[in-house]
């Protein structure tokens, strides 16, 4: 019985506002790029932002402190393809991008861990819309705002994880939010900063894990880790 | 009383067999190497080998199916120092590498989330034994055995986790394994295969967290946040 219900259960996991993207178009015929570009052999189009990498291009950080950080989006998406959850078929995940782009990812592809490699793979993704580019599609992407994916999937509730939410005790909170299925998890797929009022508005419950500011990456292995437990326990 | 308890207590964390070396001596006068070197405007000596860059140089993949993934060992990192626990000064890591090295990381360095970044710290880790060169290290590196470090730390009880142990159900057996203080823990930093003989000796338990395979991230970030709810129930 418990098994039968648990598959009957999915959890909508969303990296939201994720800093991840191509070069902003603002940057698209600076100098500076072109020169970069040239020297890679990529279009600048090509290129995925990154602010470790492509901090010659910006003269003033404001606007920027959410962008550009494929390396915090790459690591949380490994530690939630990583999870038995997901990697049982129980999970489905997107990416929403500050750009409202949603990356719906198949939970059984193998990402890349090798972080060059990922840039490439999401490089290619930009550019294609979907791969592989054709056939059934592990990574595809879609113009959709946040909102526009919480009225597709229909949550029976939604939970935004932020550090300006009611601190909860983790454990305990999953064993309640599990009655409803199916649920949706939306975590910030960004360094710093608040979400955006309309990603509030978005979620049924805003919460906290800790009192102090955690990495995106951690908030996602522990809130998985506490449903898989909260799910065997149901 | 409860803070008191817990201010006293340290976890030793032990990321063993790690696959983070520079490249092996074996290749060091390969044409291929040295070309790719010049290349990259570096010495052969200070390249960290990356198996999925690298494999140019492997005609054997025998031998080589627990090294060279420094990304595996960049992501277990990431995992362990964004924890609360870490962040707070109650764990102490340690990485034991393939070839009994020892590095300890000071648990307030803020590594680089950017993989390659993170090469070029260890590569210059590697050349120095120390980063900072001067003055009190936040990371360094001595030779020495799994088993030397073990009789150094001396804890009251190691326990290591391996897909070939006992399976538990982590967080039970956590709440009864934090009576030992201090506690040492063991995971491998390497992708496939067993840990040596010489790694199993060195504890006094092997536990499996799963059925399944799991990534050396994922076990890290549950083992960690098991540890930590064990401790605050204690």
């Amino acid at each position: 019985m418990r098994g039968e219900k648990m598959d009957k259960s999915t959890l909508y996991f969303i990296l939201a506002e994720s800093a991840l993207e191509p070069i902003p178009t603002e940057f698209k015929n600076h100098p500076k790029l072109q020169r970069y570009a040239k020297k890679q052999k990529k279009s600048p189009e090509s290129i995925i932002f990154d602010k470790s990498i492509h901090s010659f291009l910006i003269n003033d950080p404001k606007g920027y402190e959410k962008r550009g950080r494929p390396d915090l989006v790459h690591i949380s998406l490994l530690s939630i393809l990583g999870t038995p959850l997901c990697k049982t078929g129980r999970l489905k995940l997107f990416v929403h991008t500050a750009n409202d782009l949603i990356i719906q990812i198949d939970p059984n592809v193998r990402l890349p861990r090798n972080y060059t490699r990922f840039v490439g793979l999401m490089s290619q993704l930009f550019e294609t819309g979907q791969v592989p580019p054709k056939g059934s599609s592990l990574l595809s992407i879609r113009e959709m705002t946040l909102k526009e994916l919480i009225e597709e999937i229909k949550p029976k509730y939604t939970i935004l994880f932020s550090e300006t939410g009611k601190e909860i005790e983790l454990m305990k909170f999953m064993s309640r939010a599990v009655e409803y299925n199916p649920l949706a998890i939306i975590v910030g797929g960004f360094p710093h900063g608040k979400f955006s009022k309309e990603t509030y508005q978005c979620a049924n419950e805003i919460v906290a894990i800790s009192d102090t500011t955690l990495d995106a990456h951690i908030v996602v292995s522990r809130v998985i880790y506490a449903y898989e437990i909260a799910m065997k326990t149901k």
